[in-house]
């Protein structure tokens, strides 16, 4: 028979197992995290119609998507989560409690293309908190320590989330007449660590027409650095010239302000007034996080405040905020820097019963007994050498094998032997069995993420 | 702005909160079941190239299949989890241990015709093992096992586990002289239950031309009943015309014989001649399980052994033994005969914490130390009535209420509501937290599915 080569598309991201089940208690932290801060989850297809999916319209999104016809139906394949829970919002409003407090965890779709690192199917993980006409600003503080927790879940330790506040920035610009070059203006600023100021007023000035002076007020503006207190010290310059501004100002000094009580310490977060977001989503706060010893990752949970979630399909105001993880890429670069931990047990089974008899009902029973008490167990069934079996145990890293001979049975007892320390002992099941548990709790107390 | 109406496409599965949470109780059942059972959890792309997919070809899964162009690809949406698990161990054959041992939970699409029930894009959760040439019949013992426990795990009590064996069948019909005939004869005499046994005979002699005499020891042959013991008791009587045959009832002697020892009680397992399941793929014992309340369901869990999984991709055999669940299908069934229990919390938080005050501080402080004990807290930040606060937490049946005004404040209080006791008490927040605990743990002791 002609064969047909396996293979998996490229951009399309497949562990082997023992990634998998890294990946799978990365997912886990995630969904914990998530709902220690009573967000519950949702579920929704990846297939919609493509009219909804693309009520916005336009723009780099529309041409990576996968959008096909099946019978009369014109679908796409969910390209974010944003979307679909504008969607899910608009249509459930009337059932939903308000603020509605959502993660979901999925794989969504952009057909990029292909490059290292990029995928065509990749995992998010997403918060947000919809208010109904209004929301409080306290929700926009309370965003860091999601992500604090995370990542702190996660074993990171080196992470800053970086805070802006798209009314400042408005409002600034407002105040200099840059209002309508504020988006060219933004995107030359965004440049500056690359290019360096002196650059950044040349292409102001010359390709943009902006006055010099006006320039130097910009470079002026975002060159603010220091600590938080400094920054928001240097801020209060700029009030009392524009409304949006000042409004802005009051909200990230709230944010600010409720970090301690919220369990963010000071040094994970850093008010950062070159951070602007999407230029015609976000509206108040906007969050980045960054890795300070790989800046060049770029941000690794992003996301914002917004006031009009679900504007294509409703003419309720639907404010909210909410932040994004791109998980496959996020693990994806972990496992290039050598940051997933290689403690914790990545094996099938954490116990492998290997059987010294023809019967296997003792072996069966053992294999029992132990997933009954909680124990992942293999009973390996296969008429193998000896070698073989432990062979294969070894291979998978499986840390503990029983073995059950005639001399076990007899007695009622099991031998174990330790993988890692090459110890062996004979005792009965039971009380082994407490004793796995407590060398399986030390295997895995270690967190997914490790910095060198 | 014109809006687009809101939607989500018929025969997609969407879920309001509540119910979504059930979902993730259930889904995390299966999880935890499989992995006790020694399978790694494994996660492959919903999008294959369609040769891939498509390898076997014909029959009614091509016309249902989601299939479409992107770029010059010629790409498809898995139909199944068995498919892309055949690509997978093909692909990486040279890497995996075997057995291999895998469990998948994952979204899978067919363009069936949409009809209550039926799903469009679904969540099927297998278990498969897979050996590399030869695969021991003990594996096949022990499937019933991870099946008995799951379920009892989600919380049915009446289930029972049909098994037969493909080489019992074959041989049975070889014996007859049926081998050519096989297959219409099961598809007919699968309509035992419906049409009675005169008509299956009938059909079988005018239609397909089956001596009456062998249709008579069809018949009778499928009309084997009693218990276990008795049923292989009365196979006996065929032992020695066909060595298929008698290797099948070898087999079935195995998977019985170590029932016990896998803790699977006799009166949930049935050995039931009349299964026969897919007629081209299985090659030994095969399961489902049936709700005995609910006849008109039909398996809810289904599976066998086969000989070559990837037979379409490599030469190398690998036969293996797997099950699968229709998570989807299952879970609106359970929904549909108000099977879902509504005990445990579904609510997005265990405790919402209201604050009493116009500062936030302290209320924000009580929400992170709640959470940093593991109690799933949300901060009500919005500035609204106190009845609209409360009526929030009552609607969301969130189970504890936190208030904490100025009194608590200075007395380093909080005052506690439990909604459904009505009952309130004050007192430090470190003695509240290991009472919620124990409260929640009350409230979330039941089981996913409940009987009437």
């Amino acid at each position: 028979m002609e064969k047909i080569r396996p293979r998996t598309l490229s951009g399309f991201m497949e562990l082997l197992p023992a990634r998998q089940v890294q990946m799978e208690r990365f997912m886990q932290v995630l969904r914990e995290t998530y709902a220690l801060y009573g967000f519950t989850p949702l579920d929704t297809p990846i297939i919609e119609a493509a009219e909804v999916l693309l009520a916005k319209g336009g723009g780099e999104t529309e041409k990576q998507i996968y959008r096909f016809e099946k019978g009369d139906s014109d679908l796409a394949l969910r390209f974010d989560l944003t979307v679909p829970l504008a969607k899910y919002v608009a249509m459930n409003y009337g059932t939903l409690s308000f603020p509605f407090r959502r993660f979901q965890i999925g794989k969504v779709y952009r057909g990029e293309r292909a490059q290292r690192g990029r995928f065509r199917e990749f995992y998010q993980a997403d918060i947000d908190v919809i208010g109904d006409g209004a929301l409080d600003v306290v929700n926009e503080a309370e965003i860091p320590a999601v992500i604090y927790r995370t990542f702190t879940a996660l074993g990171l330790k080196k992470f800053v989330i970086h805070v802006n506040n798209r009314k400042i920035l408005n409002g600034f610009y407002a105040m200099q007449g840059l209002t309508e070059k504020a988006g060219d203006v933004m995107r030359t600023v965004d440049k500056l660590e690359k290019i360096g100021p002196e650059k950044v007023r040349e292409i102001l000035v010359d390709d943009f027409a902006v006055a010099p002076a006006q320039a130097d007020a910009v470079l002026a503006f975002i060159g603010i650095r220091g600590s938080n207190a400094r920054v928001l010290e240097a801020l209060e310059q700029y009030r009392g010239q524009n409304e949006l501004f000042d409004k802005g100002l009051e909200e990230l000094h709230t944010v600010t302000r409720y970090l301690g009580a919220f369990g963010v310490p000071e040094d994970h977060f850093s008010v950062d007034l070159t951070i602007a977001r999407g230029l015609d989503y976000y509206t108040g706060t906007v969050y980045e996080t960054i890795l300070p010893d790989h800046p060049e990752i770029g941000s690794i949970c992003s996301g914002g405040r917004y006031d009009n979630l679900a504007e294509y399909y409703t003419d309720r105001q639907l404010p909210g905020v909410g932040i994004s993880i791109g998980v496959s890429r996020l693990f994806f670069i972990l496992e290039e820097q050598g940051m997933l931990s290689d403690e914790g047990v990545t094996a099938p089974a954490d116990v492998l019963v290997i059987p010294m008899t023809d019967r296997l009902d003792e072996a069966a029973a053992a294999a029992t007994a132990l997933r009954k008490a909680g124990v992942r167990t293999q009973l390996y069934a296969e008429k193998k050498k000896f070698k073989a079996k432990i062979g294969y145990a070894d291979k998978l890293g499986i840390p503990y094998v029983i073995f059950l001979g005639e001399d076990e049975i007899a007695a009622g007892m099991v031998t174990c032997k330790d993988m890692a320390a090459g110890a062996q002992q004979t005792l009965p099941l039971d009380a082994l069995i407490p004793l796995l548990k407590t060398g399986l709790a030390q295997k895995n107390a270690g967190t997914v993420i490790c910095e060198k």
